[in-house]
């Protein structure tokens, strides 16, 4: 049988002491974490970077299929690849959770869990936050603050005409996964006990559950000596973050549909459920992957770089902004990415 | 009649854009603001002091009574208040919404028409956030970012035996005002215009909905050559901000009733409410003032402070934390201050 804590037990103050306790800051940017008004950071002559984002249980996340841990993981992980987005390294998160009465101190112990193993993982430093009750639900905001070098961070703004327009990693994963996620819960729903069989199916439920930031993208550039003209991360599908670009920097691309890198199980799970298979990795999202230009002259290196791979390039801005099919033909793209709004 | 725009007319991204627009920068520390993975700051020799706060519908307010434009206003200055009780000054920040249908872009102008004054008063850029979808009413977290100067940032733990204890402005008449607005909202609750009659307890109304940060406070203790030893505001009351300060500091405290500053409304109010006055002043919370210690040998400076009263000093840790009464009587001080989660 596992423990149940009500939340009460410990109270607010109680419950941050416990959530946050056994957690050595990491960076020596970090002078004070946890436990004032607030946190105390010290970047001497480094840029801070920003970054921040709200989810809410019903329409950010599905807690019947995600646990509590890949959820804390997943929740601070995305907030990592909007700095790494910059072309910078995050070192601080604060994080504040809105809970009913439904959870108990060890489900928080769960999220927490995750929150912190990304930490570990990604060198980053939890400075504050706070947990309070929520009328429905559970309502988890995190804000990253990153460093960024100074004329090294990159805007989504600086691209230009005759750059190559380059992804990481593969597209579209993400999106299948959460569909296979949605599929059981519907045929499954009621049924006790049940459980689905993923197996040759494990890295699009990865690829949902248990993203990855791009440090390792980040560290490559730099190394290779590439600093890419204009960057984004891929979390809305890659057709909106072109268009964000191509907005921001006043020009137009051209991409090419058989560069466009998508595994093999996304297009198995593409072809199971009679899906468009460029559609979903266009505008699936949540792929979290490092979309970004370089100058025509970084061919060789962009060409070279592991797990990157050159997609089209940037035109005048009259061109528009296009997908060219295999067969030659041209659609525009445009943003069908996620909208909670709409 | 009103207009009414519904949000799904603008989008995620239309209605950020409509409502962070015409926010010129004012802060040279803020390089890129709203519209890119992260905002950029260049906060030089300075040092960066981050705070951040989770506000829920019908946990933290009351939509019956508290409008829009004033949520937001208090939602960003609470946030401030933060960051001047580290001695420091608030530069920037983000500001996410989560939202059910029920609220319009009129309802989002509402309150981002708080926030933007409480910015504009205040010298604070907005550097970024998002706007999502709710299952259910408002959510509202707000990130501050500000500005100290190394050597002068003001910790919870500095305070030392002999300090005398000082607050500024006066206590109690938030909570009175919340106390009112609750009465009104029960005793005339579906008796559409209605007009409560709030003459002579305008100011607890205005403490309760549209509270100040004491920017000037920290301008008086900069200007007079005080640095305190401790700090903080009094968000959950003054009771149990001492208790985090003796706690943090490893020191006791003795505060004297007759000393604490309550304002003539307050007092009328706990009379007709048949409270105990000095109990509300103590646990009442939401006064954002600050409280703070300061050496001994600062006795004449700070017993000068406009707006500002000793009302007790710092004793060793094992003679506890308590309140001298009238008749020198002595009572524990307990922190009963607000808890969402008890």
């Amino acid at each position: 049988m596992t423990t149940r804590t009500e939340i009460s037990k410990l109270g607010e103050f109680g419950l941050i002491e416990h959530l946050t306790q056994n957690m050595p800051l990491k960076n020596p940017q970090t002078l004070k974490g946890v436990g004032d008004d607030a946190a105390v950071l010290d970047y001497k002559d480094k840029q801070v970077l920003v970054t921040t984002d709200l989810l809410l249980e019903g329409v950010h996340f599905d807690l019947t299929y995600v646990p509590l841990k890949h959820l804390g993981y997943k929740s601070a992980v995305v907030n990592f690849s909007d700095i790494y987005a910059m072309n910078g390294q995050p070192k601080q998160i604060t994080v504040s959770i809105g809970l009913s009465k439904r959870f108990s101190v060890e489900d928080m112990d769960e999220l927490y869990s995750g929150i912190r193993l990304a930490c570990d993982v990604y060198g980053v430093d939890l400075v504050g936050g706070d947990t309070s009750a929520s009328m429905t639900g559970l309502t988890i905001s995190i804000t990253c603050i990153g460093e960024g070098e100074k004329g090294k961070v990159v805007y989504r703004s600086g691209a230009k005409e005759t750059d190559l327009v380059c992804v990481s990693g593969d597209l579209g994963a993400a999106y299948m996964g959460l569909q296979l996620l949605e599929r059981e819960k519907n045929v499954f729903n009621g049924e006790k006990d049940f459980t689905p069989d993923f197996s040759g199916k494990e890295y699009l439920l990865e690829r949902q559950l248990k993203p990855e930031a791009r440090k390792d993208i980040i560290a490559s550039l730099a190394e290779a000596g590439i600093l890419p003209t204009a960057m984004m991360d891929v979390s809305d599908g890659l057709s909106s973050e072109l268009l964000h670009i191509a907005k921001d920097s006043h020009v137009g691309c051209r991409i090419y549909e058989e560069r466009i890198p998508i595994d093999y199980q996304t297009a198995v799970m593409a072809e199971q459920f009679n899906m468009n298979l460029v559609t979903a990795a266009l505008n699936g999202g949540e792929d979290y992957e490092l979309l970004f230009t370089v100058a025509l002259a970084d061919y060789d290196k962009a060409a070279e770089l592991k797990g990157v791979k050159i997609i089209g390039h940037i035109t005048k801005p009259e061109l528009g902004n296009y997908l060219v099919g295999r067969d030659g033909g041209e659609v525009e793209l445009k943003a069908q990415g996620w909208n909670s709004l709409s």
